[in-house]
């Protein structure tokens, strides 16, 4: 027998979100339903209500920050019990069987599935998802701490996992929810940080996360102080900004990860890659694996979330909150 | 007391080259003279007597894939003596102070210097150069085999060598003077090889220089096969052609690298970089250090340069049959 309870619904493109009953399915095996205590909010939610990827089905519930606790339980799930805290990110499902399935890289998986799209997202009372993509939170951490771990989180932890090696220098473009957090966990796994914003503002709240050195890239002394020095930067900026001023601070060899899906193209002449052999590249959130493991690094090294908590009725206002760019860092509702 | 020596010398732009006494320093603390046996012809000497990088001087000696005889001998050169064979490529000087100076990249030292612009090249009798850019040839290697290996050689073995990783498929785009020796790198070293080329003229050779697939780029099937499944993929076309169809072979997290310079911009959306986690880059030549490593690879594993040998003294015929694109692959000028 299906499941009816309540959520915070996207009846059509653009609109309010409407609370509404809803019903989950019967637990399946393999699955999992929780009852959300905490829902980060993230500019991709926004981005599905409104369908700017051209991937939205309405009524929609939005939300891929969540944490609660496991009120059922399918056959065949080993890694969680009725009871635990456990936490979804952006993706609940993936084939299961081409090689990026195979090689655990779920998030590089072509047919995978965003929550939101295939299932109903976190802005619920209870949701229901495939146990693969819901992960044990480590004790250490709170849960208001980390909703937002599962999308900003994962999505920073991934690429300086990737690409970070012993000595290098560190750059994080853009201190918002994404950067506070790669902030930290560059400082944490060793680097010399270096924060990239576009304005003075934010220049003691980044010392606070973590950056050694602060560069206005406005300001062109700031700018000329890293230019040639940093061996990887994150690249969490999602408005239209300039892709070459940040290329231009990369030593050789050093790696451009945007993080934004704009539609501004980065452009490139292969002249400018030969000879100074840097690379651009890109990261998708990531795979259940490297989601255990951010999570695991973040209880072990403190990884603080800076957090505004709202209870989940005031989800609409939590969305003008944000879109209004007023939030720091991160909307966490809390559902009581 | 300088020294007089005969060489092929492009007194000013768009001329052919023109035999001319010119004048050697005396030997030098560091460095050594190398009496000229055989020098590849580049596309890139090409270029620089045309000033197409706009870092030419005139008059200029060109040729940068120099194999030769040591005949003198400055203070301080250890690797190097009278009577060895030595080889001398795109590279004859570097600040020797910067990171990448200290850390063996000279290759990506800002103020590097090209043998060409900074110093006589190797269409001459003799050459003069800083012993830190010039290789001992491995006895395995004939100075024919070995004087392209000195630039088309090591620019495709560097990327391939960087980004290899045992199981990976490589591709090798352009089957010319670097991309005959890029097939058969990636194919010592363990990779599943792909040959890509825009017609079917060079599928029998590709085979033969260690491809395992061939495909033809504007046969709709061949690039269907090999859609999403390549890691690597060593650009080497220097004409105008479609980058985003090289980037949809990729395979989830794999490298486009590009070696041409061309003046054709790279344009991507961030979603196309950040969905698959694909990284673009390029590669420039090598280090004396990667020098010396490609060399000894080369000799070991067989690595033969597909040559067209021609006296010196026809030059100007060599040049013109390169502009052709008759040159099966490379030419190399010997001097008796």
């Amino acid at each position: 027998m299906p499941l009816q309870t309540q959520a915070y619904v996207a009846v059509e493109k653009g609109q309010k979100l409407v609370q509404q009953t809803i019903e989950l399915p019967e637990i399946q095996p393999g699955h999992v339903r929780i009852q959300v205590t905490h829902c980060g909010l993230c500019h991709s939610d926004l981005h599905l209500m409104e369908d700017d990827l051209g991937i939205s089905q309405y009524p929609m519930v939005p939300g891929h920050e969540v944490v609660g606790i496991v009120e059922a339980i399918g056959s065949g799930v080993k890694h969680l019990k009725i009871g635990d805290r456990a936490g979804v990110g952006w993706l609940s499902n993936s084939c299961g069987k081409c090689k990026q399935c195979e090689h655990e890289q779920e998030n590089l998986c072509a047919n995978n599935e965003p929550l939101i799209v295939a299932s109903k997202g976190g802005f619920a009372d209870e949701l229901d998802v495939n146990a693969h993509f819901a992960y044990e939170i480590p004790a250490g951490l709170t849960s208001e701490n980390a909703a937002p771990l599962l999308c900003a989180g994962i999505t920073v932890y991934n690429p300086i996992k990737r690409f970070f090696e012993e000595g290098m220098t560190v750059a994080v473009a853009g201190i918002g929810g994404l950067g506070h957090l790669g902030l930290q966990f560059a400082k944490q796994m060793g680097a010399r940080v270096v924060a990239i914003s576009h304005s003075d503002s934010k220049r003691d709240e980044a010392f606070k996360h973590g950056a050694d050195i602060f560069v206005n890239s406005a300001n062109p002394e700031d700018v000329a102080q890293v230019h040639g020095e940093i061996d990887l930067i994150i690249d969490t900026i999602s408005a239209k900004h300039d892709f070459v001023k940040l290329f231009d601070m990369l030593a050789p060899n050093g790696t451009l990860c945007v993080l934004g899906i704009t539609n501004e193209e980065l452009k490139f002449l292969p002249a400018h890659l030969i000879l100074t052999q840097k690379k651009i590249t890109g990261s998708a959130v990531g795979s259940p694996k490297e989601m255990a493991e951010m999570l695991d690094f973040a209880a072990k090294h403190d990884i603080v979330t800076q957090t505004e908590l709202m209870p989940m009725d005031q989800i609409n206002d939590a969305i003008q909150k944000l879109l209004r760019n007023e939030a720091r860092y991160r909307i966490v509702l809390e559902n009581k």
